[in-house]
């Protein structure tokens, strides 16, 4: 019933819904500024930035697993996995695990001997799946982030 | 007084020994399983995994950073910065910022709109720094890393 493919171009606007229904997902739908051409060319252009599966059931897409390179200066390389995503009616049946698995072997094919990522930290589910695959949880460490305006400042500081 | 250069091949082995200086602050020295040899060819060969700064002192290196493309679905195209370090005797010149300053040029000179990292919580004066410069703290997000055994077990179970 279930399939773990490798998304092409053709995808670009399912992996766009998909990444909107996560966001939802998330509290956040008005966060997601990028569009199917975005993703068609940031991701299946000439210097691909991204890889995805898309998990389907019974040839209905039901999810996907967003990821690209990491580079760790204790570990080496590793693989960094930005979304992981399997709609509501379809979970309990092990689909986020099989999706996690697609970009285990992918890591293993590289000789990356890690997958790095985030979880909000009121998603139970998800970090209970998590641990129970083993994983640890980076607690000390704070994630940051500089957009925008303070962004810019910083450009032109020592210009 | 202060320059910011772009690493080359040349700097392996310092930028090994600068790496593990840091993980020594961070009190974790066992942590660091690359080598020079690693930085060479992950960094500085056919297709390099991460770009480094150098900051110089009156010629002495006194400290760098660490960085590599990091795509978000919400934001498109960015940067991450795995390691920013500045030895200790060189700290409150601006030598940090500057290097920062170095990557948010690359950020803008490549239209990647965002820097991301993480800091660790107890490291006050990097987190003021950070929140001077008007980063946000993604607090809500937790780190999570699958190495190892638990790798191994994933990769086999949908064999």
């Amino acid at each position: 019933m279930l399939t773990i493919r490798p998304a092409t171009i053709a995808d670009a606007a399912l992996i766009k819904t998909l990444i909107t229904e996560l966001a939802e997902y998330e509290s956040e739908p008005d966060q997601v500024r990028i569009t199917a051409v975005d993703i068609a060319r940031d991701g299946f252009g000439a210097e691909p930035q991204f890889r995805v599966l898309v998990a389907e059931w019974s040839s209905e897409p039901v999810g996907f697993v967003l990821f690209f390179h990491y580079y760790s200066t204790w570990r080496g390389a590793g693989l960094y996995l930005e979304d992981l995503f399997v709609r509501p009616e379809f979970r309990r049946r092990g689909i986020g695990t099989s999706l996690l698995a697609g970009v285990a072997r992918a890591a293993e094919g590289e000789n990356r001997t890690f997958v790095r990522w985030t979880v909000l930290d009121w998603n139970a589910c998800a970090v209970g799946m998590y641990r129970a695959l083993g994983a640890d949880f980076l607690d000390e460490w704070r994630t940051v982030l500089l957009a925008g305006e303070g962004l810019k400042k910083l450009v032109a500081r020592d210009g």
